[in-house]
């Protein structure tokens, strides 16, 4: 065997968290910055607010954002990127750069409920 | 909204395609050089041959491998990556070296059965 069980299971977990459907969009808006809730909702307009929710949660607890609570009033929450998570900019860039050059996705092949990111998930989102 | 839908299906379908289990090991392979079927199940072994014939159709599919038939006594039947599927290097080392560097796995935490690469998968395999 040439490439060790360690190797794939790492592999497979990194691939797995990138793949979740809009995890690759809120790691785009925040690493332009920090951002509270209600902007991250703004910004992904597509993205419904549980769904935001638990994407933020589940990135939180792989280490790749962190929520910041600030002693104000109102209270203040901002989600921010780790080194951890800005490590994954060369990440997202190398998908992002390749399925704009070598993928052609023909509107037509495209269900109408499938427009706005609907795209077939890789589990159960809802 | 700040991104369009085109780049999200773009993305998302990218990400399902190297997301799938054994996926990028049979892409790092096919990187070194042309492969025989039986070549790419020896440096394999850890995927059966049904499921390594089953990623090479669907790599074949999406463009990214080329069966090449060549027309000798026995037939030998060569996978080869195209060069879309060469442009999807940087994304493979990209997760691997992120993969590499920030993600820590416990041994323990591993079920027995998923030691060699069988991670919870994507979506039925089998």
């Amino acid at each position: 065997m040439r490439y060790t069980e360690k190797v794939c299971v790492k592999y497979q977990h990194a691939v797995e968290v990138i793949a979740k459907r809009w995890t690759a969009l809120i790691l785009k808006v925040l690493m332009q910055g920090s951002r509270r809730f209600g902007q991250l909702a703004e910004e992904l307009e597509v993205v419904s607010d549980r769904v935001l929710s638990e994407r933020l949660k589940e990135l939180e607890l792989e280490g790749i954002v962190e929520r910041r609570v600030f002693a104000e009033v109102p209270v203040r929450v901002e989600y921010t990127l780790t080194e951890k998570g800005l490590a994954l900019s060369p990440v997202v860039d190398a998908i992002e750069k390749w399925s704009q050059d070598w993928l052609e996705i023909e509107p037509v092949s495209i269900p109408v409920a499938q427009e706005s990111c609907e795209m077939p998930v890789l589990e159960s989102d809802y």
